[in-house]
């Protein structure tokens, strides 16, 4: 039976999310620890800290590993509410490429490998990445391009290659690695390894327009690095399929958490056309910025019930890939919009680190690429609907 | 609790409409008895008649009137599959300006006005029209310039003004007549009459870009009109309150009705597409076409969560009225975007009338402006949210 | 030496048609004799009588058949004028299809072919129409496509096909028709007749969502239609070239014709705007329909650059194909653009046709897909430059 | 005559810029004297220095001063050029704000004036600063809320305000500072002064979206600052006129040299779209990257008509106020979204600054607001507009 209604219990955890927001973690937005690659470590632990103590710590992870389970649903309230600010969903440990990473390890792993990386994931002990994407000729948005290969030598799997654009490098200790199994009954295969192990190195960490992320984005190779072959993540030859595990509900978490920092922009530009005179009246009497005001309500409004309905089908176990594919490619261009506006707005303000929104425009300017840009989504959708046309 | 699941006896109601539209309305769309002007009666009624031998006729109308009491979100789901054929919303007698009427006379009518006026109208034994609009420098978008007016004479009041857009006014039995009370205790006031009253004519029927409503759009002049003071709809200057009971329930039925249209348009243009051949493969395999039609896909999802969502709100007896101009404008200028692109990926052909997406994309233009252009709808958006964020 | 000034010749001449659009041919835009399938040839002739009797019929045509050998840019001038009203090219006979079949012959014709074609043509004793695009699965946009054959029979050809969207077929005396000669030698190939000729019908006239044109859009078929060998328009297997001869010209006099027509759109709407009240003050000074004011302003100043650079490459001698597409993309979406926000801020009174709005919005819809949809155009623009840049 | 060839001479001049600017500007784009606030000014020497060296240094100043005196349109091929690279601009000392100061100095200032600061501003000795905008609530994009004041007081006035976004203020030299001069005869006027003065301090400078300029943006604040009453530019009371002399040119120079960044983004994603693969061809091979291609091949040739033809209205001696508004709008938004496709047809690499796509996107950004946000530039568009239609 159709419904918005958030449940109560729901309600209340994203209030409380919302105002340790407020409270806790928007006062570290001028912490000197942040620079163009994130939060240092330690002020990510600080923050991780400060959530826990509020009992806020990873909400998305299973209650056995200290979280609270959350449905996917529950995730898009908490999430859009942790977003409010850069700085929460690092604070609650639900930020990429980590929560992403807890989720497939959830959805995957040994019971062996979630002792061993998962329990101390959720903990915010340490930090992970997710090693797939390559530098040009090797796989970005075409998975099949995949060049980082892993060949069997006794006991281990011997790993060669170069990943990029590797969300979190400096100081992860948890890589899953995407490689291609050679030989028979091999294929793209995904590893789990310690960062410090021999063969392993952040080459650099790139300069990059967003600058949220902890440990920024990095170039990581791999040379003759040994991975013992019972840490395999699951089977051989399944990688693509445990990709798209994450995927699917890793590009709908992103959705979640820069709505709500599109709504934060947007709450800073309403505030602002509200007392800022200009020509006799405040900007928001005019009616070029009112309309933007109202675009921004327009798409957020709708990026919110883009990302219920996800959410909903995900938790009716649902693969939701075209849906999700949707909702990416809306969320991430609505908000955007959104972003542009509020710059737009403040005028030479917006374009100051003097407010968040300078910040908010970066981000998802750059989530208008990762998981999937736009291009690679339209192109999805279409196929899928075309097919489906044609078996009608 | 939030949910997207449509209850199994709507889905079944949904699918009698569908299945209705394709096999008994879709065959009427190139009936000759249709005109630049919409469908004669005699048309209208023999479309009437074969969705009461289904059972579906007026199914927005209350149980004693013959219909299903559906709620909005009902509403949601059976309007918008008799909107995949224009003609739809007219057989199952649930186009404007007769359906709105409906829900304003449920809503706010005396039990006499409603045994006189509302129970023929919901038996299709006569049509209405709504008389509010005048032409300049009367009231268009700004009621406030409202010059109809009304005299008291005797039991009678005297009616005089001119509206003009008035849907339907050829043909119509009842007109719903805005016009200014004169004097003390006087204001806006709806009044009900006979279209076949003396001092009513219909001056001209206008040329439109649009052509689906029975009997088109006309210019109405009332002359010395003698209204007796019982035909007052509801009480004496409250017209304009009256007038928002109809406009946001009215406005989102438009939405529903056209989003049917739109996905017809869309499955035609998705239809062709597959096969239609150029440079070496299918339309739709060239990624310029392809990328339409994911946004026509986009646009549609979102189109139909605005609709419901607002169609929710409305069943919880809220006014929705911020929620309507956001679904409003959001729903008309996605579904136009639909349509011109269907006419775009359709071509030359796209712009014959050999199949209906050239009717859905000058329909669909229209409804970017009336019920409220989209400007009008942005200013009230930002108005309210700016008076919201000041009171914070 | 980059200059913007009209010389003063062909600004007088600007000056002179602009003054009879104005005086003598808006006037005739309620004529009872223009219909869905634009004015009938008597009305056609009445106007093309009193350009002439002001010395302005088809001024682009050499001197020797009566015009004034007007050069791309002086056609830019004089062909935008005219369009102020979509009467104005009908009277003056630079409209299509005739003003491009005057330019083909004029190019590549003998001078046989021209002293029995071309000067009655441009004396608008006759009209001309030209049979190229067919209906699917034939030539579209993808003129690879081409199904009509032309099978060589003794002295003459039998041609066999079926065409479509063939402007002004109704009415028209001399056919220039597009089919493939079969055989070695032979190819896409252009011949000239009579379309009195034998073999030849009108099957029927679309209805368009443009009404422009006279003698509407047909479908012509061509059931073993005898034409001379004599009457092969230049040589046998050049047909696409020709094509191209009178496709950038072509393209881009639509282009100027619409600008005249989206100029005129906008004239009516800034009155409009300037003295229709809402909310206590003109709509123009509402921001919301000042910006529109504002846009038009931009895209009618940026359209006319895109057409006069256009028509001094083609003044120069340059084929300027990638020019045009340019040219025609921004332009006929531009003007779109324009004639859309006309009638947004026209409201009502922008759906009917009580102005000229209503029909330019139309038009202009159209020309968005005719010569060339913009899809087609964009491909052509990108492979052009990707082969260019590999080049370099 | 309309016209649209670049003199020979010019062609030559632009010829040596781009030639310069490939050879001896590009390599310093990786310079570690680059930082978020431009390049340190011994940078910019070695910079000036090069330009110097192949007599291309501030080539619009007038030969008097060691330029070239190019005309408005000869700034624009040439600016376009230098502006191939961020750095080009500062290279040839021709970017903002001294570019415009040189202009303003040369039109208004007194020959005692320009022998004290305009020779060695165009010999690059020193750098200079605009000083008019002001932080809320004062004068941003309205200059009726100017709060600086000057008051009389002997041979000096004494100035005192607070001013913001002052681009170039570490390290300038010379102020242009606008103040109101209080009392009769008084009025917003200009003073020029030199940064080192008691009195003016610079707060701080900004951390800001874009990072080109030589200093930054800095907040510069002016505490009973003393300067000579024959310091004044020009006359008292002329602030905003002057203001007026200097802002139509120096936002068309704007327009000039972001042409020139759009364009080196656009050879960089043609470049990459030529080569990088994915799904089984380039990516300039499917259409959706094409189509972006395209869209930037459009927008680009539109941006430059727009620019020419306002420059050229210029060197006839036209004020240009409304044109110059409309190249603004139009140049901006077109460059900022050919940035925006570059950014997204290079996916994950466009993030990164290992191109300077990254850069440019953010530069033209912020070019959006700069000069006269849009918003301002539509309103004043329209408001000419309305106004000359009443007139009419």
């Amino acid at each position: 039976m159709v419904d918005f209604a958030i449940p109560p219990q729901l309600q209340d955890l994203g209030e409380q999310v919302r105002s340790f927001v407020r409270e806790q973690v928007i006062p570290y937005e001028k912490d000197p620890r942040l620079g163009p690659h994130g939060p240092t470590d330690e002020l990510r632990r600080e923050l991780n800290a400060l959530a826990d103590a509020r009992g806020l710590l990873a909400p998305q992870a299973a209650p056995r590993w200290g979280g609270k389970g959350l449905s996917h649903l529950g995730r898009a309230v908490v999430f859009e509410a942790a977003g409010y600010s850069p700085l929460g969903p690092i604070a609650l440990h639900c930020a990429a490429p980590d929560e992403g990473n807890m989720h497939l390890l959830e959805a995957v792993a040994s019971e062996a490998h979630k002792q061993r990386w998962l329990g101390p994931l959720c903990r915010a002990e340490i930090r992970s990445v997710f090693c797939m994407t390559e530098p040009h000729p090797g796989a970005g948005s075409d998975p099949g391009l995949l060049l980082a290969t892993a060949r069997r030598d006794g006991r281990d799997y011997v790993v060669n290659g170069r990943k990029w654009l590797i969300t979190g490098a400096t100081g992860a200790s948890l890589a899953i690695v995407m490689a291609n199994v050679e030989g028979e009954g091999g294929g793209p295969t995904m590893f789990l390894t310690d960062m410090a192990a021999a063969g392993i190195s952040v080459e650099r960490i790139l300069d990059t327009l967003d600058s949220s992320f902890t440990g920024g984005h990095g170039v990581v190779s791999f040379n003759d690095c040994r991975i013992p072959a019972d840490q395999v993540l699951g089977e051989v030859g399944k990688g693509l399929k445990y990709a798209q595990v994450r995927l699917a509900p890793a590009r709908l978490t992103h959705c979640m958490r820069w709505q709500g920092a599109a709504c934060r922009a947007h709450d800073i530009a309403l505030a602002y056309a509200g007392k800022r005179q200009a020509f006799g009246k405040t900007l928001g009497e005019h009616e070029g910025v009112g309309f933007m005001l109202a675009d921004n309500e327009i798409d957020l409004t709708m990026s919110r019930l883009a990302i219920w309905r996800t959410a909903w089908l995900l938790d009716q176990g649902q693969s939701a890939r075209h849906e999700s594919s949707v909702a990416k490619v809306f969320c991430s261009e609505a908000q955007f919009r959104v972003a542009d506006r509020c710059v737009q707005i403040l005028g030479g303000r917006g374009l100051t680190a003097d407010t968040v929104v300078e910040q908010v425009f970066r981000e998802i300017r750059a989530f208008r690429i990762y998981d999937g840009p736009s291009e690679v989504h339209r192109w999805a959708i279409a196929r899928s609907m075309l097919r489906k046309a044609r078996a009608e």
